[in-house]
């Protein structure tokens, strides 16, 4: 019995003005099709979450009004069952495709376009995503196409959100921080890092408001003696009397991520510490003040910035990115400098993490969304430092 | 104060065996420099297991004993703290080559490589895991160099394990069967699937034996209707009287994966169902009973395949791969026709997932280890339908 659909996330109408937003770009760039490769962007394009790991990619053609999903034979059940695509346009190439030193999944992807027409036309590739093999691929097998470099054209189309994205950002926001108040309450001297993560983790999954994760998350536990530095997981360490922990993670539900971060001690924080606290989350007040749309990312940062300096310490690197599917979004940076305008429903990560001396570093943030007049902060965790 | 190293999870001269190895092959291939930018290559090289964003390499010189770890500066702590490396060789690149549209991380790459004087020399690259714009950057500023692919270099070396990575796997084996015990105790009619990743993704990060897992795993739970495809998490579904679940996961230690898959139903399985899983335990034995240094993966597919066909069903997948740091190793597959020599202390995941029908499937799998004389089976979760 052929596989049904799955619950959407999304109805049918929000992919396709996705896709129109996607068709307008390729008409600018003139291209009569877009070969899309990066995870997230599928993800976006589609609703595949399916976790295909064979080459595999999406084809836009201008021309019809979905896009092909072309995977190896195996993965078609998934890839129907949770996009929004028609049975016909989930193509599955042949297993002889796979662990094949002269044929791979790209060339059924290049076949595709042969049988489309468009093999003399403008051909859209993501060479920021693509491996130099697979991009001599593309070129070798389409000698008569006018190939255009089209990395992060659907990037820059997904920075700005539509309400239904901003609603399952707001349901994963609420399990982030049933995520951080979970972390408050089992993070305590004698306890294995290992343990707390479990908890957290099983936190992010279960949800909040009757509304589980369905992604598996990462986090970011960097705890004595690793409070310098940001991107380490859970060691097999206990937590100690004395113990900073600097936690970083966030809630998914349908490829999108909301991010979060909190400082933790056990007893009192230092004075140093203390002080770093107080002028971070008046940095962080004044950048929030300062979101609205027709400002820009460097006018946020700098928001940042000014008040930092003002209460005596820096921080030199940027502010924040972009986030929604996969988290981080590679198009604007919250940093001097990037004049990257606010538009409504754009959501950041307002990332302000500090990594000042080896042993000496401090963690907040909030995700926030830009409103038609101002800022709504998606993440709602007291912005203190959370003595245990 | 400067951070401390932490615990390693392998001795120095682990690390120096590994690169002695890569030397003797970069020595073979007449380059002095090779690049390694592929993230399981990197923890094999160095134990990092940081989860750095920006772009990063480690740069192995035929003629130095220790390679040099190139990250952004905040990640230089961290890449010293996990990294057998000394102080000197994990080098931080500046803040300003973070979202610059003109330079990257890997120009302070290539700035190393003129520093050590082998810009004229043989260069290895990993074509394979390289962007076609990284490529084109590394080709454009090193004119003088021959350039040489050295895709899957490294993974062909770790591919035959040290007995000290044998005992981290055995360690991740015992808590890949406990995450699969417990999915056995929570999974009932009515529990949401959500909740019961929570559990079993708690077990994998609390671990067995004492050891905790390290790193955050995924889960793969197809269950009915999506029994037909092997790669979808978890849904928001309830699971029910009648349904079919698909598990396949494993615990992580020190970047090690050891994967397991078993199937389960709520009420008595089909006949058809029962006699696949015949079919497919008594294939799993012959080819175990196949594995021997000498032997071939082809031979051990084989055996495999011809049992299964023997009992009236097929595979039209390859059945399984080599396993070690971040699951599937790039290299041989236990496939028809791979030929590829059996050695000592090889592990692969004998992965017999069948997807037959859309809405027929079925997986079992165990991890094992070639012996001097045969096979050892590192995972140990009885080969049955769990009825439930």
């Amino acid at each position: 019995m052929p596989i049904s659909k799955g619950t959407q996330a999304f109805p049918r109408a929000e992919y396709l003005r996705r896709l129109v937003a996607v068709k307008a770009e390729m008409a600018r760039r003139d291209v009569d099709v877009l070969v899309v490769t990066s995870t997230p962007n599928i993800s976006y394009l589609t609703g595949n979450r399916t976790r295909i790991t064979a080459l595999h990619a999406v084809v836009v053609s201008i021309h019809k009004e979905e896009p092909a999903f072309i995977v190896r034979r195996i993965d078609v059940p998934g890839g129907f069952h949770q996009t929004f695509l028609e049975r016909d346009n989930v193509i599955g190439y042949p297993e002889k495709l796979i662990g094949n030193p002269d044929k791979n999944g790209f060339d059924a992807v290049i076949d595709y376009i042969h049988e489309l027409g468009h093999a003399n036309r403008g051909v859209g590739l993501e060479f920021g995503y693509l491996t130099a093999q697979a991009s001599e691929k593309f070129k070798a097998r389409l000698p008569k196409a006018r190939i255009v470099d089209c990395t992060k054209a659907v990037d820059w189309i997904r920075m700005v959100k539509s309400d239904l994205e901003i609603t399952v950002m707001r349901e994963v926001a609420a399990i982030s921080d049933a995520g951080m108040m979970r972390a408050a309450e089992v993070i305590r001297p004698g306890v294995r890092e290992a343990d707390a993560a479990a908890e957290i983790v099983g936190t992010l999954l279960r949800g909040a408001k009757g509304k589980p994760g369905t992604d598996m998350p990462a986090i970011l536990m960097c705890s004595s003696p690793r409070t310098g530095t940001p991107h380490v997981q859970w060691s097999e360490d206990v937590f100690r009397d004395g113990s900073q922990i600097n936690l970083e993670f966030g809630g998914r539900r349908h490829g999108y991520a909301v991010g979060i971060m909190r400082t933790f001690t056990i007893g009192a924080p230092s004075d140093r510490l203390r002080r770093l606290h107080e002028a971070e989350v008046a940095g962080l007040e004044a950048a929030l003040d300062t979101v609205r749309p027709g400002r820009t990312c460097s006018d946020v940062a700098n928001a940042f910035y000014r008040k930092l300096t003002s209460m005596g310490f820096e921080k030199d690197t940027r502010c924040g990115y972009p986030i929604g599917i996969d988290w981080t979004e590679p198009t604007a940076s919250l940093n001097d400098g990037d004049m990257t305008e606010l538009k409504p429903n754009m959501t950041f990560h307002l990332m302000l993490g500090n990594w000042i001396d080896e042993d000496f570093g401090y963690v907040i943030s909030e995700t926030f969304r830009v409103t038609d007049a101002g800022v709504e902060v998606l993440t709602s965790v007291p912005r203190k430092i959370f003595e245990l």
